[in-house]
C-alpha cells in the first residue's frame, strides 16, 4: 500500500503567502479564516486521510462495489470511514452555514479535495457529487426544496448525483431521451436510462438525491429542451422523513479498469417522481453551474493523485539501490537509485508539475470564491471569466499530467510498479478516469477554443496575457530569466491565439485540430505564471525560510528547463493547418 | 471484446517493396522465401490470429493464471489453444530446419510477432521466451545440449525461460546471489530465487527449459564472474525422455495489472541439476545474445497492440455519433465522430506512427538477418552495430508509443473505453507491462547513449546518420518537402549527438539526463527515415496501385507535420545540463 503524508507546509506557505488577490481578501465572510484556523483543519484533515481513508483504496480496489439483489454493497469499511467522516463534519466543510456547513472557502477546501484524492478516490466520489448537488440545488431550487433537501446534504446523511449520460448521449446531451411528464401536483413522472451514474446507488446513505436532465413532454428536441429534475432515491415526506422507495432501480454496476471502490451505475427511471429545478428547457445551464465546480475538482484529483505518487517514488528511489551512478563512489554493489541523473530528472519532473499546478489551483481557487462572493458586480463577473477560461485547462492538464506522473511512478518503480503489492498500478488505473469522465480532456479543449476565449465581456484570452504579463513585472534579479522564458512563451500563445482567431472565421477544422495543442499551451504557460508569483515570495521572503525557498527556486528551475519547452512542439505541430487531416480517407 | 483484421497487405506491401537491402538478398538460404509462399504464411496465420487466438485475450483477462498446490494453471481455452498452434507448426516459425524448424527470416516471423501481439499478448509470452531460449542454447550450448533440447523446443512440446532477476537486482545483475556448486560430473547445482521470470512455471507442455544466470562458488563477484545454466524442470533422461522432477519450486505468481494471462512466476531454486551454456563467467554476454533480439519482438509488441487499438478506435469512431462538426451537414442530431477534426487527428496519429514503425522494423529485420547470416564477416559487422544502435530505440519507442496509441483510444471510446465490455482498457493494461521488461525503457536509453552510440568499431551513430542522408536523397519532386523537414532534424540529431560526444568526456550526467530524450529524438528520425523509404516506392509505383499509395502519402504527411516536430521540445529541454538536478536537494 502507498504511503501517505499531507503536504501541510506547501500548502500552508500558499495560504499565508500567496492569498494575495485583493478581490479575494475584501470578501467580507471570509475574514475570519484564518492561518491559524485553517492550519488546525490541515492538520486534522491530513490525519483523517492519512489514517482513516488511505487504506480503503486498497480495500476498494480488491473488493469492488458490487450489486447484489438489487442493492449496491460498498468495499469492506467503506460504511464505518464514511460515518466517522461524516461525524467528523468533513462533508459540510465548504458549505453554507445556513444549511448546517461550516462556510469554508475553496482556498481551504480545495487543500481537502486534493488530501482526499490522493488517500481514495474512490471513496472521494461518494461525497463528492453531494457538493456538486447541493451547489446546483442552492442556486437553482426553491426555498421548500433547499429547505428540504440541503441539510441533509450537508450533514452527509444523504449524497447526490448528476444524471446525465444515456447510452446514445455523452458528450451530446441533446440527443437525450429521458422524458418527464408533468402531474397535476407540478410534479414530473420521470422515465428513462441513464448511464455510468457516479455513486448512482449505495449503502453508505440513507437517501440518495439525484439531479437528473430530462424533456419534459412539450419541450423541443435538441439542447434547447432540457430541464432538470430532483429525483430522490426514497421520497421524503412533509416532515423530512424518509418516505416510499421512488421509481428507480439500478439495472448494473459498471466493471472498470480502475476506481473499483466507486459505484457506476446504470439508473432505470420509471415514473419516478421528481420537482423541477430552475426554468424550464434551462436544464442544461443549471446543470452547467454544478458541472463547472465540479470539472476543477477533477483536475484537483490529478492533482492529489499525483502528490502520492510522488512521494512514493521518492522513497522507493531512497531505498532501491541499483547500477552504479557515473561518479560512484560506492566501492562495492550499486547506488540508490535516488542519485541516478534520469531518475532525479523524473522525480524533478513530478515535483516541478505538482507544485506549480497546486500554487495554480490556489490561484483559481481565490478567483472562484470572487466569482461567486464578491460585492461588486464587475469585479465578480471578471472573475467569472477567468474561471471559466481555467476550468477545462486545470481539468485537463491536471489529469494528463496525473497519467504522466503516476506512469513515471511506475518505471521508477520497474516490475514492482507493475505488480498490485506496492499500490502504484493502482494510481495510474485510477486516475486514468480522470481524463475522461465531466467530459473528456478534447471536449474541454473545444469548450476552451470555441467558447472561453472570448465571450459577450469581450475577449477574455488577451486580459488574461495582459494580467499575466503586468504580475510579471517583477523587480527582482533572480526572477529576471525566468521571467523571459516566460515572456517567449506568452509571445508565442499570442501568436497562436491570433492564429486561433483567424481561423474561427472560414478555417474552424484548423482550430478544431489545433485545441488540444493549444489547452496545453496555455496550462504550461498559467503553470508558468504561478510559479512567477511562489518565486516572487521565495525571494522575497527568503532569508526567513531559506532550505524550503530554495527548494521552490530549483523546483522552479526545473520547470521552467525541462516542462516548459514542451510549448515549442505543440505550437509547431498545431499550426500546420487540417486540410490534410479533414480531406484523409480513412478505409 | 475488441476486433482484429491482420493487416496482411500492409505487410506484404513491405515485403514485395522494401525488401531491397542488397546485402539481405544474397542471403543464399532465403533466396527461396519469396512473396507466393509468404502471402501464403501470413494468411494463414491471419486466421489463427483472428479466429483462435485473440478470444484468449478476454479470457486470460478474466480468469488469470493461477497458481493451486503447487501448479500453475493457465487460463481456460489456453491449453487447446497451445495444442493447435503447436500442431500447425507456428513455434518452428524461424527455427533452423535442422532442428525441425522451418528456417523463415525476422522479415516474415515478425510480422507473425505482430499479429500474436494484437491478438494475445499474454498467450504470445509462453512461446515467445522459447525462442529466446531456442537461440541462445542454438548459439552457446554443446551439440550434445543442442540436440537433445532444441528439437522438443522447436516442436513447441517444450518452452524456455529467462531467469534473470532476484529480489534486490533487476537491471543490476551484478548483484545477483543465486549460486552453482560443480559436481564431480561437470554438472551444477543450482539454489537462490528467481523472480518476475515470465512464463516459469504453466501447465501447457511437458517440460519447461529454465536458462538461469548464476555464479559458480568459485566465480568472482558482480558482473565478470556470471556464468548460464541450462536448467530444465523435469530432468532428461539420455533417450531424451522425461526423467525425475528437478528441484525447482514455483514459490508464487504475481498478480498484475495486464498480462493476466501469462504466468509470472517466482522460481526457487533448491540444488537443480544444471549444465553450463558457453564459456564460464560469461554467461551474461551469452544471454544478451537472446535479450538483444528479444528487446526487437517487444518493441513488436508494442507495435501489435497499437495496430488492435488503432482499428478498434477506428471502428468504434465510424459507428458513434456525438455532436455536430463546424461544417455539418446533418439536418438533425450528431454527426459521426470520425467527422469530428480533433477525433481525426487522432487517428492519423496512430495511423502514421504504427506504419513508419512496421516499415523501421521491417528495415531492422533485414538487417538483423545479414547480422546472423551474411557470408561476409564484415557485412555481417557492419549490420549488427546497426541492429545494436536500433535495437533499444525500437524497443523503448514502440512500447511507449503503444502507451500513447491505447490511452488515444480510450479517450477516443470515452467512458466505454474505461469499461471491461470493450476490452480497450485491457490494450492500454497489457501494454504497460512493456516499458518496463527487458530492461526499463530508461535502462534501454543509458544503454543507446553509452554503449551503442559508438564501439570498437568505430561511431556507429554518424555512420547510421550517414547512411539516413544518402538514402534520402531521392530525385523525386513529391519527396522533396518530406525530405527537408528531415534533413533539418538529422542536423538537429547531429548537434545533439556531438553534445552528447563532449558531455561523455567529464558531463556524464547531462548525458544521462539527456538520454532518454535523445532516444526519442533518433526513435522518430528513425521512423521518419523509414517514412522516405515508403514515400519513394510510393511515388514511383503510384500508377500501379493509387490508393493505396495515396493513402501512403497522406499518412506521411500527417507523420512529418504532427509527429516529427516532438523533436523540438526533446531537443531544448535535454540540451539545458543537468547541474541543478544533480545538485538538487530531494527532501
Amino acid at each position: 500500500m502507498p504511503n501517505y503524508t499531507a503536504p501541510v507546509e506547501d500548502m500552508m506557505f500558499l495560504f499565508d503567502k500567496l492569498r494575495n488577490n485583493k478581490n479575494y481578501n475584501e470578501i467580507e465572510k471570509y475574514k475570519e479564516v484564518n492561518s491559524e484556523l485553517v492550519k488546525d483543519i490541515l492538520v486534522e484533515a491530513a490525519k483523517i486521510n492519512e489514517n482513516l481513508i488511505l487504506p480503503l483504496a486498497k480495500s476498494g480496489d480488491e473488493n469492488p462495489t458490487i450489486l447484489e439483489n438489487g442493492v449496491v454493497r460498498t468495499p469492506p469499511g467503506y460504511k464505518e470511514a464514511y460515518k466517522k467522516y461524516t461525524d467528523d463534519g468533513w462533508t459540510s466543510l465548504s458549505c453554507d452555514p445556513k444549511y448546517g456547513g461550516q462556510g469554508m472557502p475553496k482556498t481551504v477546501s480545495g487543500f481537502f479535495d486534493e488530501m482526499l484524492s490522493s488517500a481514495s478516490l474512490s471513496f472521494k466520489l461518494y461525497s463528492e457529487l453531494s457538493i456538486g448537488a447541493y451547489n446546483c440545488i442552492k442556486h437553482h431550487a426553491t426555498d421548500e426544496l433547499k429547505n428540504k433537501y440541503l441539510p441533509k446534504i450537508v450533514e452527509g446523511k444523504w449524497s447526490g448525483t448528476m444524471c446525465l449520460t444515456e447510452p446514445v448521449c455523452g458528450t451530446d446531451l441533446g440527443l437525450l431521451k429521458t422524458k418527464a411528464l408533468e402531474q397535476s401536483d407540478a410534479t414530473y413522472k420521470i422515465s428513462g436510462q441513464k448511464i455510468f451514474i457516479t455513486s448512482g446507488d449505495h449503502d453508505l446513505t440513507e437517501n440518495i438525491i439525484h439531479l437528473v436532465i430530462a424533456r419534459a413532454s412539450d419541450s423541443p428536441a435538441g439542447t434547447k429542451g432540457i430541464s432538470l429534475f430532483l429525483v430522490p432515491k426514497f421520497k421524503v415526506n412533509e416532515d423530512g422523513s424518509i418516505g416510499q422507495r421512488n421509481g428507480i432501480s439500478t439495472g448494473s454496476i459498471e466493471s472498470k479498469m480502475g476506481i473499483k471502490g466507486s459505484a457506476t451505475c446504470v439508473l432505470n427511471f420509471d415514473e419516478a417522481i421528481g420537482y423541477m429545478i430552475g426554468p424550464k428547457n434551462k436544464g442544461l445551464s443549471s446543470m452547467f453551474t454544478m458541472m463547472n465546480l465540479e470539472r476543477i475538482v477533477v483536475g484537483i484529483q490529478g492533482l492529489g493523485i499525483s502528490e502520492i505518487a510522488y512521494q512514493n517514488s521518492l522513497s522507493y528511489a531512497k531505498e532501491r539501490k541499483q547500477g552504479k551512478t557515473n561518479y560512484s563512489k560506492s566501492e562495492n554493489g550499486a547506488d540508490y537509485i535516488i542519485e541516478h541523473a534520469d531518475i532525479r530528472k523524473s522525480l524533478l519532473n513530478m515535483k516541478s508539475i505538482i507544485e506549480g499546478e497546486r500554487a495554480l489551483c490556489f490561484w483559481l481557487s481565490q478567483q472562484t470564491e470572487v466569482s461567486l462572493n464578491h460585492p461588486n458586480n464587475e469585479i465578480r463577473q471578471e472573475a467569472s471569466d477567468l474561471v471559466s477560461l481555467m476550468t477545462p485547462v486545470v481539468k485537463s492538464m491536471f489529469t494528463d499530467m496525473g497519467m504522466e506522473i503516476t506512469s513515471d511512478a511506475m518505471q521508477i518503480h520497474g516490475g514492482y510498479g507493475y505488480t498490485k503489492d506496492q499500490g502504484i498500478e493502482q494510481l495510474y488505473r485510477d486516475n486514468r478516469i480522470t481524463p475522461i469522465y465531466e467530459g473528456t480532456n478534447s471536449v474541454q479543449a473545444a469548450d476552451l477554443v470555441f467558447r472561453k476565449l472570448s465571450n459577450k465581456n469581450g475577449n477574455i484570452i488577451n486580459k488574461y496575457l495582459d494580467l499575466v504579463k503586468a504580475e510579471c513585472n517583477i523587480d527582482i534579479d533572480g526572477i529576471k530569466p525566468f521571467v523571459d522564458d516566460l515572456n517567449k512563451y506568452l509571445e508565442t500563445l499570442k501568436i497562436f491565439t491570433s492564429w486561433i482567431e483567424i481561423g474561427m472565421k472560414d478555417k474552424k477544422d484548423d482550430v478544431s485540430a489545433a485545441c488540444n495543442d493549444y489547452l496545453k499551451i496555455l496550462g504550461l504557460v498559467a503553470t508558468a505564471h504561478a510559479w512567477i508569483k511562489v518565486l516572487e515570495v521565495s525571494f522575497q521572503d527568503y532569508e526567513n525560510n531559506k532550505d524550503f525557498y530554495e527548494d521552490k527556486i530549483q523546483t522552479a528551475h526545473f520547470y521552467f528547463k525541462r516542462v516548459l519547452p514542451r510549448i515549442d512542439s505543440h505550437f509547431k505541430a498545431a499550426t500546420t493547418g487540417s486540410d490534410y487531416i479533414m480531406n484523409f480517407k480513412f478505409n
